[in-house]
């Protein structure tokens, strides 16, 4: 689908214009102009690229779908990819996807691509068609409030990150069970992704923010630059959580490694308490005390009444012996 | 709450000026006012620092409280965001708090606004305004009093968390138990959260100390440059007791380990060295040896004699060998 | 072999000159020459490359199999070395090779040097030679030609890569063996092998594109940044891939954890369920309670089924007590 | 404790002047003036230190005894804080402690102020009092001997801790005990300590060797560049020492598991040559057999000489098939 | 040992002039000076050294035998520290020794230092006396000569290195043994040592490469470029064989472990298959069942048989059960 806006001083917004005339209205330096292709099919979209007099490589390069955030500068108009994640639970596992947007930024039209919904930009739309004063403060703070839109998006996923991970945190010291280290797992694989796509995200804004580009007016670099500073923020944020992840595996670990001691522990004791007195019954056992045997003496009453005596007091001794060597 | 202290040279230092003369008041530029917002709610606090002509974006932030330590410099104009730690034990656990304070230094003004009472702000407060020789060194004379405080407040708090790790340190060798793991886990997370915020704050205060800023007296640049040099101390110590509770979690886990190979070995030994016994009494209590039987030769009184011989020799025998084998 | 492709505007290509023409060949500023040595022996390669007035050091460098790729701007011409990786399984294990291919780029002529078939040099000069518009553009998009097949070749073998660690990772949870981790091993060596060869050649890249060459027309840089692109990008990819391969490592490792503790539990409980048992069958096998002993009163039957009752309840009764201590 | 010493060109050396005269004697650019605080109360040092005009913050520092090594330029004069290090060792650990060299160097003039007696500080005075030779060549060169006998004194350090390791190392393979990694622990915590004081102190002499400082000539520069190699040297040197260290803890884990492996080994041989014995036994033990019941055949003569056999060659079969798997 | 050659162009090369002559003979600007010191104790090379009229500083360096490879420039002429390794087998234990060569180097002489023979240095020498060609051009070029014999030693090592970690890595899978392990250590070792070689002979050789000195030929830099490229090469060698030893250390851990696991799943399955059989066993050998008694109920011919099929069935149920729990 592509739909278009246009924008020119003292006249109400233009909607849906036809794609051959987005070159001649992009003339009137006082107009703003966006045009916005949703999961439009590349042999429809290239040509109206090519119109607006875009690089072949920056065409080719919007049109495929696998690039890291970036900024290319060619003069009279900006090309900038964004990466935007979804988060999802798929199995009680924590899921992400990324997916891109496409920006052509000129002095007075910007040119979004992308193949899936994004809901930062039709929230803009919007409120750009609702009230032309979002649209009169030029291309540039279009694309501002688009990418204030998609990077308001990830406090709420990191926050329920958090939050999962708080309550893996409760579950590891009492109830360590392997399924938490898979949700673990899980949820490190997503952080590492954001951080992937934090990063040169980051840059690109940190270049809005900075560089003189003469398509950004130098008034606007202030809005960038708080943009950037949320992404520093959510940079952090997702460090100081794959901290926190790692800290719960050290603590899994090592909460496993408890249970396995207090078990190995019980084997012991229950061995070292029984052999004994099972190599006693089997003594008493033998057949040399065979009534018609010529030891009788070992099987009388008294010895009975000692051996019973021994059987009853050594694993007392033992288990006092145990905790002495604070092994219970 | 919201309070101002204003001085003007010759005069007693005024407090609490209605809000609206704030603006007013600072045109004169030998005066210098002090303006601190505590726990003020949002809607008070921005019409009154709107009127100190403050960026928008500035003042959205400083009313918002999620902040890294930062510094921007709008010209006539410094925002600053400081970040200060609580530390509290908790079930005998560390925690840390992390809160925010907004400053915005004019040539001859101070504006300090923070959700909670801090004890830095209000000791500056009472010196300000019991001697108004404190006051009259300029408002960035000002700012570097409350940071002072705010930074000294730390250098407890990790004299503290040194002793915390100091005490399991010496349980550890002796009685490693996994709550000294938890509680490592606790003093390594404070310690983790600490260099978070000291970092950002090194680099705001190595920027006061550094650069070249309108409203900060190049004089006054050594005494920004005194507490970066605090900082970078703290954070050097910071390292340093992350590096010792590395050591002795390492420490905590060999012990643990060491434990369990002596709780192996105990298992080891009695089973080597009652198995055998357990046989031979197995061997000797077999039907074969019944009186009735045909093999009464293996139950005369030699054979039990060398048989008991042997149930007291086998261990000590082995004992020995264990003892050679360096196992005991 | 070598061979040779020969532009001169307004002429059909030629091809196949005679070494010794080369010089003559590449006076005219006009003309593109293409000069393409494979698995040539050095002493025919380096008299020939000896009369393009190469330095001594390139054509040495150019004719040994060694070097990581790298960039020399040797003023009128560049020095350049690419690696390229072949990828295969042996034995199911993933193997890589690095070969190396040397190009030396003048204003107007290209000298590719390699020991083996490389099929993006074969495609590329398929394509100049069906197509004269190909060649026309000068000798750097030739360049450019090369370095592009080369690079995309990376891509397939890196998303083979990719479905093989997602096998791994769904055998790892249900049946970890040990042949698993030999894979990953084997995957994480050509991870680590394809690192070392895209780091360096992204670095040349990154020169192509931004450095000022005499012989690289400034309009053609663009191209080789979106070669240089492409290199972040798989950089990325591949710093992906070893970390998942590393969580899968550790999955692996906890997965075997999990199974010992598993076998251990079964130890203990089997081990703690019968030892008191077995004691007590010893017990009443001891010769006291002979028919003609005096302690008959120990063996009459109810104390038979008194005992039996024990030998039956007092393994439930552990059961249960195991089930409260949640190891079961 | 303040000793003084003041040189004049062509006069005797003059010691332990007035303190209020120090500030005129620095007048004369000729001569050259050595004052020397030791384990000095700050009441006495501050208004000396103030004489010699000296900013209130430097002074502060020096007073106080918690910096990291430093230097700050104060344009006429530097003011520079050293770390040493005294290793000792307690119980057979290795312990270090950190104190502080203050240093004021103007033009003609040096001030050091420390707490403890500093053998670097005490050789390099008497030096100077013996030949003013050694005086004559600037307050600068007095600061390169300080600095020079201060840093040689890590080396004999370093070597002992270098032999310690080597000792542990011989020890770790053929008798590891959990005292060899407390051991090691120790010695680690020295050498992180010594980087902590090495690194800044590096900074120092960097600074000092090529930073242009008014107080410094030029041509005394190439000695502080000699002290700041010898720095990067032990740099290097404690670099090396901390991987000797940790590969010796690896070796030691190792070593322990090994043990650990082998005392499992034994368990399990013992446990499976004996479990089946021990059942034989068992068996035809069972009141089946006796004389009066009707399975007689299973306790004649040639069934026992069968079940001996059994006995003797089941151990040994077993045996042989643990070699084959390369058990033992 | 001290050995001189010295060439005047249109003369034959002249050798072993006395000492004293050095200084005069470096006069002739045409000429070119070689001084090797080999062995020679300090009291002898110093007035030597001293008369070329090198720093105090620099001579002092180069008596002594303790630095790190490095670069000053001394204006007209360089004072350069080598390191060459010696790598041998030890008790089959890798272990390497680090050698030192000094370096002065000035417009038209060479002065080299060293304690040991060093091949590198009288392969050079054999070169410089048979063909006055290598000599007349310059003393810049007989520096590379030098440099390019001692780089090249490395390969040859870093192959044989590589030989026994391909061999090593062959073991770790069939047969983990802690010799493998020691072995692995000490090539790890020496790798690392290595490695702290390489890198700052990489900076030196950089520096000769790319700085602009006095004492060397502009045409000469791409001479000392090549072997900077060597050292790159052989420090990502180094590199990567460290990953790889690194790898092999993992694969060794694993193995022991699976073989542990191994030994673990016997002693269970032994001790779970037997258990119960030896209760059996014990059960019926309680005297409740004597002939006399009155539970003859449970000791005839059936119940035998009975407990005969559960003896030998229950094994072979347990077996399939564990082979369903893929334990077998």
């Amino acid at each position: 689908m592509i739909r278009s806006l246009y924008y020119v001083p003292g006249q109400p917004i233009q909607k849906d214009l036809p794609p051959e005339k987005f070159p001649e209205l992009t003339q009137n330096q006082q107009s703003v102009l966006w045009v916005d292709f949703i999961s439009e099919p590349p042999d429809v979209s290239q040509p109206i690229l090519e119109k607006f007099g875009f690089h072949p490589l920056a065409i080719d390069d919007a049109l495929q779908e696998t690039h890291v955030p970036r900024l290319d500068d060619w003069g009279d108009y900006l090309y900038i990819v964004f990466n935007y994640m979804n988060f999802k639970l798929e199995d009680d596992d924590w899921e992400s996807e990324v997916d891109e947007l496409d920006v052509f930024l000129g002095k007075n039209y910007i040119v979004t691509h992308h193949d899936h919904q994004i809901s930062a930009v039709d929230d803009t739309w919007v409120v750009c068609d609702r009230d032309q004063r979002n649209v009169q403060e030029g291309a540039d703070h279009i694309l501002y409030r688009i990418t204030d839109h998609l990077m308001s998006a990830y406090m709420p996923a990191v926050e329920k990150i958090d939050e999962a991970i708080d309550q893996l945190e409760d579950q590891v010291f009492h109830n360590p069970s392997p399924r938490i280290l898979e949700k673990l797992f899980s949820l490190k694989r997503v952080l590492l992704a954001m951080r992937r796509v934090i990063i040169p995200q980051r840059e690109v804004l940190n270049k809005l923010a900075r560089d003189d580009f003469q398509v950004i007016d130098r008034k606007d670099r202030v809005f960038f630059r708080d943009i950037y500073d949320h992404l520093v923020r959510l940079h952090d944020l997702n460090e100081s959580l794959r901290d926190i992840v790692g800290g719960v595996q050290d603590t899994y670990l090592s909460s496993v490694n408890n249970r396995m001691n207090e078990i190995m522990k019980t084997l012991t004791v229950i061995t070292v308490l029984f052999m004994p007195l099972t190599f006693l019954t089997g003594y008493f056992g033998m057949n040399f005390f065979e009534p018609l045997g010529n030891l009788k003496e070992w099987t009388t009453t008294p010895v009975f009444y000692l051996t019973l005596a021994v059987i009853l007091l050594l694993p007392v001794g033992m288990f006092i012996w145990f905790r002495r060597r604070t092994w219970l």
